[in-house]
């Protein structure tokens, strides 16, 4: 791949000023463009030791409007990004619409090093990439421009710089990963030639950039960044007046899942009060149980309103530590929030292993009310199905617990509730002109509740929906199904320890024992040599 | 002081439900009014072990608008807590206004456990709570409503509750401390004797409560909550009708710092560019040394517009590696950022250990714009001196560096600059009709910047004025100031660090290190015992 490259290319210092007032307006009048169409532009900046990343960075935050560009790096994870799904630290930096986000690494620069240092295996570099290129069609479907780099360096340049860094005491290492990889040009350079081709697409373009002359590696950066960015307003612009091909059409003929719930399903007050202090006792043990083997649990309810959300949520919460159970109640969301992905919002709040997150509504909200209200348009909401299921694989991420509720009563029943809302003093904040209105539109939301349910119904987070016409079986079902989630996977994840005692660890350290690991294996090495 | 408590009150089944009825509404109402006032309550609860810290906070979120009210735990600090100063976990956890947040265990319980456990000594304790006072009558300033309650048991009840909870392996310790604490009610009982008169003031009240009652503890805690909020909100509705008093005159007859600046200090151009190379190359290396001691840096660009604030701290930036520093700049707040108090917007940024921050612009903007513009109303921006030198002695911290540049032009110099930002393509989104408004006031920019050098003007964190007439002269003075600050802060360090090698360890690891010397105090305490 590199051998195609044109190396050894040069600018003047004359050429490379007209260069620079060009490209430097241009890009300024690109940032105000995306500016106004609410667009973001997120580039990941990688590349061998020495070839002026850093000074990339400096370029464009010096060229551009640095109120609207933050640059971030992701070398050192911290604990709090370690125990979450591996791409919270992503999530949490994104750039909101209409500003640039730098990302210095980004997210192949630690999956590269760590396959360097063997830490992980090809195959599961595989796997990371394949998550990388869906989370960046994501964004780019949500109105991201993406740009890749790699700025290169031939092996004898590459070496003469690390021996003038190494000389001036300016080589900085922030992990031993990147010390280990500037050691292991070869193995790098194959790496890349295996990544950047599997990772390129017309959504989230790769640049291969020769860094030898600084500044013809600030013109074709900033050349290939124009181009981008050109491209995707244009697109944009396209789209506008195009309308896109309309997707497929919604299976009409599918069983309408709510038309088959049983609503007559009941409980007794007496066998409610003995059945729910077992069960607290029990959740109390078992979620104390899962904190202390990492496994986090994240609980959805969604429903119709007055079905009993409010109740089930304080019921299930006072089963739980209130040391490591948290609820978000979802409404309108703050400007920031609307500034970024509509996911964002809901990574920011995703817990820490062992703990317990509890969303009083959810995510879901795209496909029922932002469907039903017209705030998302239909291809926003359409392809929100896939987005979501993507989404919770990584919450589930193999160890953790995702539970589903959706809470159905009767429309008569809603009524009753309403009105007794509208009667009782400490209820009546619950009940507001909006869920009048929505009452009126119940068919449009069973009609979006159906779809869901079809379309993000994984085998790695079913729903789970509760006849909730009798507040006290509808509880009490959310608890046991809750129990038996817990009872389950602390089974798998106790078997699977036992099993690998030694070679296998709990997913959510990989991180941090990545580099214990990195160390054993140096100072096993290094026994090895001394034994020699 | 737990003498005088009257213990063993009861209630029955049926004064409970009375009692019960008639606070939850009231409680309701008052969560309302605070809403409409736009006031946030803080509610701090800690306790003996058993005394139903849980139950308290799911009796306030069961009886509340749950979406309005979050509660927050701090036992565990996280390595992103840890590398940060002590009071950043709170800080990113205060309520919005208008809304409740509960403290499980508060800013109290930790240092009261680790007291105990004698990982922090009393003469630790004793400045610990000055700097919750300090921050308590911040808040209250601030429009936040305090209440703090001590869970209290005897100790036959607690010994009781103990030994069931251990029996039934529910008895969750989160951190050691917590577990050492159980087993030492004695030593606990005298330090809350300690600690509560002391801290006791009537903007953050404490409130002692039997507990040993079920239901006296719930109606003892709801009706010392509704005093402290009633009695807030008949505050603020005095202070409406009756203005405060005014507080002390500004010296008039204080020199005007700003008009000795002198202005005609400049560097030629081939001078200033072998100057600039030289301390990049010594500030990479100074950075990059303190990243690795752990002193972080934060630095603060103040200064007349266009006084060349985003030009030095390009060339700052160019000198520090990507990796560590950010730029945060500081316009107008998000509605997440105006919904709490106005120093949340800072500390949301503050650097872990290490890292570099710089502020363009900051928070000194309450006592400039926001007092010239008549943002902040005049007892807010007087009250704001103290409260900006209290935050900064946190940041600081005893190792690290804050630095406060204002850079100086003269008026001519400022219209020159603006002119010629509205003929250059990429200079001109710089300048705005704000600009040219806020010119018109300088007189009153120039008596808010002399009053706030006199009055935040302290000795760990020193004004630095920067006469920028020349744009040469001031970057090259940044960049030495910048410097003579590390080099002093890392002998110190590495002094202490020599001097103390095993004693003392860097204060920005002492959480996560009490953890482990309580594990050797005990390792050593067992070899103890075992060799008896």
């Amino acid at each position: 791949m590199f051998e195609t490259m044109r190396l050894g290319q040069k600018y003047s210092s004359k050429e490379y000023k007209e260069f620079e007032n060009d490209l430097r307006i241009k890009l300024f009048r690109l940032q105000e463009e995306c500016r106004e169409h609410g667009l973001a532009v997120l580039i990941n900046i990688a590349g061998v030791t020495g070839s002026g990343r850093g000074e990339i960075v400096n370029m464009l935050t010096s060229w551009l409007d640095p109120k609207k560009i933050q640059t971030h790096t992701f070398w050192h994870a911290s604990e709090d990004e370690r125990l979450r799904p591996l791409s919270w630290r992503y999530w949490q930096k994104i750039p909101a619409k209409g500003e640039f986000g730098v990302f210095v690494g980004g997210w192949y620069a630690p999956m590269m090093n760590r396959t360097i240092s063997d830490v992980i295996s090809l195959d599961k570099l595989y796997l990371i990439m394949n998550k990388n290129i869906e989370r960046e069609q994501n964004l780019a479907d949500n109105g991201y421009i993406i740009a890749k780099f790699w700025l290169h360096l031939d092996k004898e340049e590459h070496e003469k710089r690390l021996e003038k860094r190494i000389k001036e005491k300016t080589n900085i290492h922030f992990t031993p990963f990147e010390k280990e990889r500037d050691h292991q040009y070869d193995k790098l350079v194959d790496l890349v030639s295996k990544i950047v081709p599997r990772t390129d697409r017309d959504f989230a373009p790769w640049f291969i950039i020769d860094a030898c002359d600084d500044e013809f590696r600030n013109v074709s950066v900033a050349n290939a960044l124009i181009q981008t960015i050109e491209n995707a307003l244009a697109k944009k612009k396209a789209e506008k007046t195009n309308k896109k091909a309309e997707m497929q059409a919604i299976h009409q003929g599918s069983i309408p899942i709510l038309s088959t719930v049983d609503l007559s399903l009941s409980l007794e007050k007496d066998v409610y009060k003995e059945k729910f202090s077992q069960l607290k006792t029990d959740l109390y043990q078992l979620t104390y149980k899962a904190y202390t083997l990492g496994i986090s649990s994240t609980l959805v309810f969604e429903g119709m309103d007055a079905a009993g959300k409010g109740g089930s949520i304080r019921r299930l919460l006072s089963s739980v530590d209130a040391r490591i159970a948290r609820v978000i109640p979802i409404s309108s969301p703050t400007d920031e929030e609307l500034a970024h992905h509509y996911l964002w919002r809901f990574w920011r709040h995703v817990p820490l292993a062992g703990r317990v997150t509890v969303y009083d509504r959810s995510w879901y909200g795209r496909v029922l009310v932002e469907r039903v209200e017209g705030f998302a348009k239909k291809d926003e909401w359409r392809r929100a199905y896939s987005e979501i299921n993507s989404f919770e694989e990584e919450l589930v991420d193999e160890k953790n617990i995702l539970l589903k509720f959706w809470l159905h009563i009767s429309s008569e029943e809603q009524l009753r509730r309403f009105k007794e809302r509208e009667n009782t003093e400490w209820k009546k904040y619950k009940i507001t002109p909006d869920d009048w209105r929505n009452r009126e539109k119940t068919d449009l939301y069973k009609l979006a509740a159906n779809e869901m349910f079809m379309r993000t119904n994984t085998n790695y987070a079913a729903w789970h929906i509760i006849p909730s016409e009798s507040k006290y079986y509808a509880r009490i079902q959310v608890l046991e199904i809750y129990k038996k989630a817990l009872e389950d996977k602390i089974a798998e994840i106790e078997k699977n320890i036992k099993k690998n005692n030694d070679e296998t660890k709990l997913d959510n350290t990989v991180i941090i024992e990545d580099v214990i690991d990195l160390k054993n294996k140096k100072s096993q090495k290094n026994k090895k040599d001394k034994k020699k």
